[in-house]
């Protein structure tokens, strides 16, 4: 059931009225702080205190019940003790408001899951939708609505904020201020147990005082959705997260801290680059990438180039833009045309562009003017190392000037000024007109690094899904034989025919019962064959001596059936041999692992990477939720380190990326068709020659336990 | 020759007495500031102007000339046009002067070598030494001398600092000015033409002032000296690093902006880590770090604590802490019993510490008095997120209180306070009273793990040399003939012969001059063997057919040779064979890659690495400059993702580590004693299980060209 059918989430952020339940007179209460936001924010619709002491607060009349009140109510607030709030839901419930956001804490967080769970039932069956609880409400430009507990004001502008820590948000809001970074929403969604971040990025994307949002996630419940939602959100606006509990111990203690599962790291990861979200390890990246990316126009094109006072910085930002992805524009002739009139003498036009310490606004100003119009350069990076001949008053004109005028045609000026007094007050005066500037290279550079990255996804995104039809029938015929034996994974030949159901090739084999056929079927498929025993009573064929390699005529396949036959039976006794599996002796290529899992979080998502013995040392692996495509397949090979092997490393051939491609595709396709599947490992996938295909060699399936299924 | 013989680095530092050639009574000049900065910084000793305008400034009496002063005179500052500089330098030589800063830039820099080394070689001569040029001067707190033209105040203080960019050092002072960070002594070493960062570390490594050092870094020069001076200084006291011109395109940047070659950053980054230095990516870290260093005790274990009043913060500490190596305390038991009474009950005693957002002064003050007195605990992380009910005044004495507490125990704390204006009130108080705070999570944990990796070090480093004794008369002689035939690489016979010498396990093998011998050869080392041509004409032996791999027994050794023979005389009729070589079939195992290089920044250095196919794309390697010892050549090994191999990785035995260790520290005792070798590359050798040693399959060695050879 879908919970979102039939409501609109327009009524949180912008109702036309809202109870307070829990407002108090006294100011040191949050039911307090919470009824006195909301009317000193300058609140325009309805709005009506609730509390059993009944009374008055700065002139409005306090219901004590909020039943009593006659209106229809869009949103309830929530502050009262925890002990107290399931029958205020219920009464919510009864008088059918659209939206409760509850404050109040003392839920899951704390393990009190069943009263969480009891008081989201109650609200659905009424078809009222709960936000938190253990929130601190939400802040709305739109609606002028600052329902939050917060002691600072909110200046009204452009981000957008969703955060699953409370006090993380409460202190956001007073560095936002500080910062003079002007919002267009923030609210936490504390324990998550009715609206998620699905439901409120849906409003926020159809909002239009929100150009970037950021969001503070600790774990991740719905993943599919929170997918779907979010690449529909990328493609209108930047979406910058940051999600903690990324160490084990992390986990640990967010798992502790608010009740949510904090999924494997790399596959987080691996879903926001797929949908073009940008993760930020730190709060001040996040910060600094929204300040940056509110007003920045779309990128011209990728080229960056540098322009400072002082050739130390030139070389740290030079670095920093190889570490964060930003190519500098790098023909010699067209930099030397360009810059060589703003450019003194014993300077450098090679880009970094350096002014050299004479430099001065006129200087700067000129020489910004350069990249705002020339049609070859995207961006720049203004350095400033604060030198005795700058003052501060003119840095800050310089600024503005430039930074405008980079933005009327069109560009991005990222600024980093290093010194202190002089720029300190520059960064002051350049806060009051939200002019991002930074005080270190690695901040200014990263920036543009981030909206680069999040315009290269909107350049290369496709919503095309590729899928192979592959025999599912058969498959679930498979897997229901694995079933009825109450296993949960999949004997060798079972991987072997699902290989093959799916049109993945597999090394030839047959499996002979006697002598005669032994030597028939490795004639069949050419020597040098591969022996192994089938038995379902010997798991480590190596150990009992059952398996035999690299045999190369027909004396060799009669001796090693007898001697593989003599040591199983001296091995076990009484096992039972169902044959000897005769198979192609596998050509040596490069080594992948191709696999699927279903995610708790994120569904069925695709794997592959370096196979063979590194596949865990090396962890050389990428992933990708379901849906993908056959580029994203590609994306996937190229980002694991190995790839070169691939492309034919060591004056190699190049090898068949086409048909690993395809591996991947039908591996996806399996997982998506068959439920029961819960994790696909092929290793190693030999990979040969381009045109010459590939082998898959070992293919270990899991499947969900029997007493799950639902056939 | 040793520059440094017979000077005394202190009378840079510390000079009785200063002339500065170019004073200018313009207080516009550089002249003017750098004369102004010395008298108003409170400078005891004798100062002299010197300018050929003559007359006075600010009471002193200009001299017209060097020559024209009685007095000795310890040191020089030079602030004239760069075409005047040599021949005063030559007065200056003439005079005896000591030292010389000279401030003019226009050498090496813009490509004016010539005349940058003959200033050196006229100094040199006669014993003076010279800083720059290209340099911006120096501040030292002993001597109260400000000789830079900064115009920014110096306070005094315990960071030294040493920078490459001039510009980069003024804005470092304006920077630490504003940060309150107190300086011991700045300099800017410019060109480098003849003192270096070696020889003022030395300076430093002795400066009681000095408690942290921090160096940028473009090029090294004379990286040996270097490595050793720094060993020495960060036995005494930590020393961070900023080395820009990492990336290929910023070592191109750094080289035109000071004209030093910025070498492979792969070694830098090992040889550092080899000293003890903490590297840092930026300024902000490197100065958090030295804020934080200046005054923090040795730690008394490594066990961390965080403790915070929001729940969001605790978790992205959590991460931090994996990030940055800082291990948190996890014995449940005693944290709860240590925490217990101070935490409140919806709290955590688990760390994080959470005491939620209801903590005040007093929680926090009794919360971190646990740490401090603990025995189990040796450094906390404090975090606060700006809350409703925690005002600011109470805010910066907590911390002050907390901090002197932990201190006084011999306990660091670092503090990261996450919030707006009341936070950044308290953090400005916080300034004034020297007390590191930061106002993010990564920055406060970043400055306990960079803390706790220079202690780990301390307690680990051994100066210990291990070398093995090898036969360098016989290698010699093997390179001779090499160097004879004109070769600058060695053959395959010529590798092994060298492997021998050094006694590294190579596969057997021996040449056959005829089927007789090959087949008594083949028996002599045991089947299945490989055959080869020999034969200086073959270079692509496989091409042309001279190479037999897994033979089994005479019979194919016979028809092998006459293979080999018959394809090679087609292959290239006149070649002269000169017999076929009968290896042992190496058998499998781990493939790693051992060799050694001469850096031409830092001289002979070892690597190892994941060897076979996987060198250049996994990039697996780890370096150390000699000299090393048998534990460092291990702490090699576990640096490399694969080390897992080697330990017995999916229930395999262990590998021969020890082995590994000898042909490691055998790899470095040849590069050393063989001056003429300049790459030596055993790739693969191949490592067996315990006690069964390796094999050193192909060992490629390249030697320095005949004529650069000193025989």
């Amino acid at each position: 059931m879908d919970n979102t059918s039939g409501y609109d989430i327009k009524y949180l952020f912008e109702p036309r009225s809202i109870a307070v339940i829990g407002a108090s007179q006294d100011k040191k209460k949050i039911g307090y702080a919470v009824f006195n936001n909301i009317i000193s924010g300058g609140y325009k619709g309805k709005v009506f205190p609730v509390s059993p002491k009944g009374g008055e607060i700065d002139g409005h009349r306090i219901y004590t019940d909020i039943l009593e009140i006659d209106d229809n109510i869009d949103c309830v607030s929530i502050v009262i003790p925890a002990h107290l709030v399931k029958d205020t839901v219920s009464k919510c419930a009864q008088k059918k408001i659209k939206f409760i956001q509850i404050i109040t804490s003392g839920f899951s967080e704390v393990g009190n899951v069943r009263e969480e769970k009891e008081i989201a039932r109650i609200a659905r069956e009424s078809g009222t939708r709960i936000v938190g609880p253990n929130m601190f409400g939400l802040y709305s430009s739109v609606a002028s609505l600052n329902s939050t507990f917060s002691a600072s004001t909110i200046n009204p502008g452009h981000v957008a904020i969703l955060t699953q820590s409370g006090a993380l948000g409460i202190a956001m809001i007073a560095k936002t201020a500080v910062a003079n970074m002007g919002l267009a929403a923030i609210i936490s969604i504390g324990n998550k147990c009715d609206v998620d971040e699905a439901d409120l990025l849906e409003y926020l994307i159809g909002n239009d005082n929100t150009k970037v949002i950021f969001m503070y996630i600790e774990g991740v419940k719905k993943g599919e959705r929170l997918t779907e939602t979010l690449k529909v959100a990328t493609g209108k606006k930047p979406v910058i997260v940051i999600k903690s509990g990324k160490s084990k111990r992390g986990a640990r203690a967010a798992a502790s801290h608010t009740g949510s599962l904090a999924g494997s790291d790399e596959i987080f990861d691996a879903v926001m680059k797929q949908c073009g979200v940008l993760r930020a390890e730190c709060l001040e990246d996040a910060f600094n990438w929204c300040k940056f990316m509110i007003s920045s126009p779309a990128p011209p094109n990728y080229n960056s180039v540098i322009v400072t006072n002082g050739g130390g910085v030139g070389v740290m930002a030079t670095d920093a833009c190889e570490k964060y992805g930003v190519s500098l524009y790098d023909n010699q002739a067209v930099l030397k045309s360009l810059y060589e009139d703003v450019t003194p003498s014993f300077g450098s036009t090679k880009n970094p562009i350096d002014l050299t310490g004479t430099a001065g606004a006129n200087e700067y100003t000129r020489a910004l003017a350069v990249t705002a119009e020339s049609k070859e350069i995207g961006s720049t990076i203004g350095l400033y190392c604060e030198t005795a001949i700058f003052d501060s008053g003119n840095l800050s004109q310089m600024i503005k000037d430039t930074y405008t005028k980079h933005h009327q045609n069109g560009k991005s000026i990222s600024y980093a000024l290093i010194g202190g007094k002089q720029v300190e007050s520059a960064i002051d005066s350049l806060i009051v007109d939200r002019i991002p500037v930074f005080n270190d290279v690695e901040q200014a550079v990263s920036c543009i690094g981030a909206f680069y990255r999040y315009h290269k996804y909107l350049d290369e995104a496709s919503h095309k899904i590729d899928e192979y039809e592959i025999d599912a029938t058969l498959i679930n015929k498979i897997i229901d034989g694995a079933a009825n034996d109450g296993r949960t994974f999949l004997l060798a030949n079972e991987g072997a025919a699902i290989m093959r159901a799916a049109n993945i090739a597999i090394p030839q084999s047959k499996i002979a019962r006697n002598i005669n056929e032994a030597v028939k079927y490795a004639s069949e498929i050419g020597y040098p064959v591969v022996m192994k025993v089938v038995s379902k009573d010997i798991l480590h064929k190596s150990d009992a001596g059952g398996v035999m390699l690299d045999l190369d005529d027909e004396k060799e396949v009669v001796v090693g059936y007898e001697a593989i036959m003599h040591n199983c039976r001296k091995y076990k006794t009484n096992a039972v041999i169902e044959g000897i599996e005769i198979s192609e002796m596998v050509k040596k290529g490069v080594e992948l692992i191709v696999g699927a899992r279903r995610d708790p979080s994120f569904g069925p998502v695709v794997m592959c990477g370096l196979g063979g013995i590194y596949v865990e040392v090396m962890k050389d692996i990428s992933f990708r939720a379901l849906p993908i495509n056959r580029d994203i397949a590609l994306s996937m090979l190229e980002e694991i380190r190995s790839y070169p092997l691939l492309l034919g490393a060591r004056g190699e051939e190049k090898k068949d990326i086409e048909s690993v491609i395809d591996t991947i595709i039908k591996i996806g396709s399996i997982i998506k068709n068959c439920e029961r599947i819960t994790d696909i490992e092929i290793n190693p996938v030999v990979v040969y020659e381009i045109q010459n295909g590939i082998k898959a060699v070992d293919a270990r399936i899991l499947i969900s336990k029997p007493k799950e299924d639902v056939q």
